[in-house]
């Protein structure tokens, strides 16, 4: 049994809100939301950070940020911007030692000081953001 | 005349601290670096964002961005972490719009308020940390 967090959502065997799947990556909603529909991409194989992941899923990894962050912009979520960031290492503020992404929609003025702690607001409504963003991806012409 | 100043960058009309190029992209120092050693990586083709970029060059921007954050973290720079960023679209912090990945350099305990407007320290020998960056990069054996 993993005891990786990440790996257990790849797996199915831990809940998340699975926003995105293809054959090398997942994006779900990140549990401590920046901003609503802050989602976390992840390679479904192992790494702990970019010293250990495989260069072309690196490249997976950002070619999902940016989908998703299309979605997040077309969709209902109505992002006007998205900040992609990588925290790799401790001292990068990284906290789950499976290599991810975040793809944080942002809106004109939503004055977030951006990743200090970071900061976390509670998304009421989780699910409906999960659809929000589903149903974007799905009309994303990509 | 290009009126896009890291296309200028690109073409050699403008000066900066070249710190890696390929094909697709370069990077060089940020001229209002975050840390030390703060990376820009830009495509070489102009995109205004992540809406406009060809998917295949984020994942060459992605690239090498790892390759610069294994050069920052085994070289003289010797951080202990690194941060991987795109700020995409005003909402999202993007002052110059011609796409581009932020490397930057972490270490223990230095406290980084990161990226609340984002915060600008001066570095005082710019041209000894590109020298510190290229010769890291031509020590890794990727």
């Amino acid at each position: 049994m993993s005891s990786c967090v990440f790996c257990a959502i790849v797996d199915g065997t831990a809940p998340s809100r699975i926003v995105y799947r293809d054959d090398a990556v997942i994006g779900f909603l990140d549990i401590r939301p920046v901003t609503r529909g802050h989602t976390l991409v992840v390679p479904r194989q192992h790494s702990s950070g970019l010293d250990d992941l495989e260069p072309h899923l690196g490249g997976r990894l950002f070619a999902a940020g940016q989908r998703l962050s299309a979605a997040m912009k077309s969709g209902e979520l109505s992002a006007d911007g998205v900040n992609l960031v990588v925290n790799d290492g401790r001292a990068a503020f990284q906290t789950v030692f499976h290599t991810h992404l975040h793809v944080v929609p942002r809106h004109n003025g939503d004055k977030l000081s951006f990743a200090k702690g970071l900061v976390v607001r509670r998304d009421p409504d989780p699910d409906t953001t999960a659809e929000m963003l589903r149903s974007a991806l799905e009309s994303d012409p990509r």
